[in-house]
């Protein structure tokens, strides 16, 4: 079978490197707060080019205590309007609304499936306070005039970017392009962790350290907590894990990149349609975290990809706007998005598929 | 010098064992949600003797997610009333308020540190919902009269759970004595693990149901939400930790009750007040997370050990209702509370203290 992420073997290529920091983190007796998860936000912010990194739990987390910190800063206040894609994963809109804030969708361009920053300025609002962006799938979105919007408007604009480690939007990392980024280091992205992770990266030295503080309670000194903060921190264990993979996320994009590009050149379906991308081994924009096709037989497709023992997801079957969860939304409609989430299929993609592997799916999808 | 806790002697007793499972865990590519989770739920549930355990991220998390279950069941409003003891560290609090509930605040007392349950009555309205009590520093705290008090007044009772784990009440597990049970494994807990660790115990199967879906973005199936959810989940690595460190549990807590004893029977100096407690070595009721003096030159005291090479903490120096945090609060005074917060210290105790640094602390506190 062709697992759609191989994780086991992907970890194994670090097994000696990992397995000998871990060891040394249980022997040392410290596991939080400690020299390790600094070091890897010193790296994390040098590999992004960026002020400060904060390690916090993980992605959901990350958006949260941003949202949370520009209102402890009052910059955003209980009530006001975030934009937001509607294509997205459910975590970028719980962060809004888990801060009592008003998510607003824009919908997605159909190309790049990232949201479509000629959408947004008729969304603008007096209560609008941010856009968030999320570059998904690991594709960078950005443009100077969202750049220019965002300035004119007074809005912050955060980065979602759980999918896009190691991106770069006209030679600037995703991460450093907007206000403020969440990070997800969840065992299946590309920087992956051993369980749950994720951080904070801005220039914004205010910002960090406000985040800092409410995820430790919200203390800065020992027993004395300003803020009614959370519990969200990084661990040691984590932190070795991904500064050992840090090193190795370029080459590992990389890798990702040659396999889309393969996929780009071989797949042949008049009933597929393939994502739309230039020159892909060279460019940075895009470092697959998905690899998404669609078709409009997709049920059908991925059925048949199953018999053929190759494993696919769809990221994702019900946008937010349509799950229970925001029941207040359901009335709401987004036809790229709706669309999309019938089209779309996931197809296995990661640094250690090999060529057989990628030649077959390439065949059974030609054969389809 | 004697360190409050030397966490590296502690885990080292384990760390054959441990260090396998984690490289296990590492090696088998599975993470989250796995069965090495479901393991230590099992265990942990046969431990205290409940129906069910959900692993969530931390100590806080735990009694965050129990309200808000209760809310998502119905059960709590926003704006309804928790009562919770006064002297209590803050994450007890913030459970509260972060769900947008009003903590209200009772006295503990004077001779076990632990909420007054007789003063709880006077503090129930038509808005209280539950009871939150806390087995301070590893006493459990429980009593029938607060159980006909909830029964009447159709009330939950929730036990922080965080500093009292393996301790009993009348031959009940803490945990087991109420409606739900929050947990911290923080390293430095009893059952500590290897970063924030956490989990909830109840005999309520839809309220673990519950909390387990919130826990997991509000999600029960792949990609269909459900409630608007967190990121709250126990990993597979500090599931193996704790697994093993179970299994030690009781003769963990066995040998802090000597280092007690030792210190109740030997520590005599007129400045100094002891807990007060009968039958220490049998006695199921303490498991001594903290052993906690008190001293009215409490500040002077600290200083005095410090230059003898014995460090010391203070549980917790400024109460809840004092701090920056809930500013809103600072005008309430609770008398026996804010006296307690400049008397107590916390001595060394864990399961590694070595006779010859028990003998140095009594010789040196004699000495006083
Ligand atoms: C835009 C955006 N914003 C915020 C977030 C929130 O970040 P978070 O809080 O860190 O999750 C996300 C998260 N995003 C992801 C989301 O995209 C989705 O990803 P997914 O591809 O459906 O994930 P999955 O199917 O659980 O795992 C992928 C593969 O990896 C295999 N696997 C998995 C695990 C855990 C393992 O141990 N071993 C394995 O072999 C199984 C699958 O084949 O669901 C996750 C729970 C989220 O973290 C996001 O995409
Ligand atoms: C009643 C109640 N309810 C809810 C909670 C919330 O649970 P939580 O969210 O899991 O924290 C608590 C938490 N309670 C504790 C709280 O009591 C306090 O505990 P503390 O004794 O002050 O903790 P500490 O000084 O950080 O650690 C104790 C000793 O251990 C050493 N150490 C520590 C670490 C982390 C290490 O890696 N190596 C070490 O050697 C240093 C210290 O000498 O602060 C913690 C952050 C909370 O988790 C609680 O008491």
């Amino acid at each position: 079978m062709i697992k759609f992420l191989d994780l086991q073997k992907i970890n194994l290529q670090f097994q000696k490197e990992i397995e000998e920091e871990i060891i040394k983190v249980y022997r040392s007796g410290w596991y939080l707060l400690g020299e390790k998860v600094r070091e890897f936000e010193n790296n994390l912010a040098k590999y992004i080019g960026v002020q400060e990194t904060v390690g916090v739990a993980n992605g959901l987390d990350s958006l949260r205590l941003i949202l949370k910190g520009y209102k402890e800063l009052g910059v955003i206040n209980e009530g006001d309007e975030v934009i937001v894609p509607a294509n997205t994963y459910i975590a970028s809109v719980l962060a809004i609304s888990e801060n009592g804030l008003i998510p607003i969708f824009v919908e997605p361009d159909e190309q790049t499936f990232n949201i479509d920053i000629s959408k947004i300025e008729e969304k603008i609002t007096s209560k609008t306070k941010a856009i968030m962006i999320v570059h998904l799938y690991g594709q960078a979105i950005f443009s100077n005039e969202l750049k220019l919007l965002a300035q004119k408007n007074n809005l912050k604009i955060i980065e979602d970017n759980a999918q896009a480690i190691g991106a770069e939007w006209n030679g600037i990392k995703t991460g450093n392009l907007g206000d403020a980024a969440g990070f997800s280091f969840y065992p299946g992205k590309n920087l992956g962790a051993l369980g749950d992770a994720g951080a904070v990266s801005t220039n914004d030295a205010d910002l960090a350290q406000t985040i800092r503080t409410l995820a430790n309670y919200g203390s800065e000194k020992k027993y004395i907590n300003k803020y009614r903060g959370l519990n969200s921190r990084l661990d040691e264990i984590q932190a070795v894990v991904l500064n050992t993979k840090l090193k190795y996320n370029d080459q590992e994009n990389q890798k990702r990149r040659a396999v889309a590009n393969y996929y780009l050149n071989n797949i042949k379906n008049a009933r597929i349609e393939l994502p739309k991308i230039e020159n892909c081994i060279q460019n940075k924009q895009h470092v697959w975290h998905l690899f998404v096709i669609r078709c409009k037989q997709r049920d059908e497709l991925q059925e048949y990809l199953t018999k053929n023992n190759i494993q696919t997801l769809v990221h994702y079957p019900i946008p937010p706007h349509k799950q229970e969860a925001y029941s207040n939304y359901n009335h709401l409609h987004f036809p790229i998005t709706e669309k999309l989430s019938k089209e779309i299929l996931s197809l296995p993609i990661s640094a250690v598929l090999h060529q057989d592997e990628i030649k077959k799916v390439v065949k059974i999808l030609n054969d389809y």
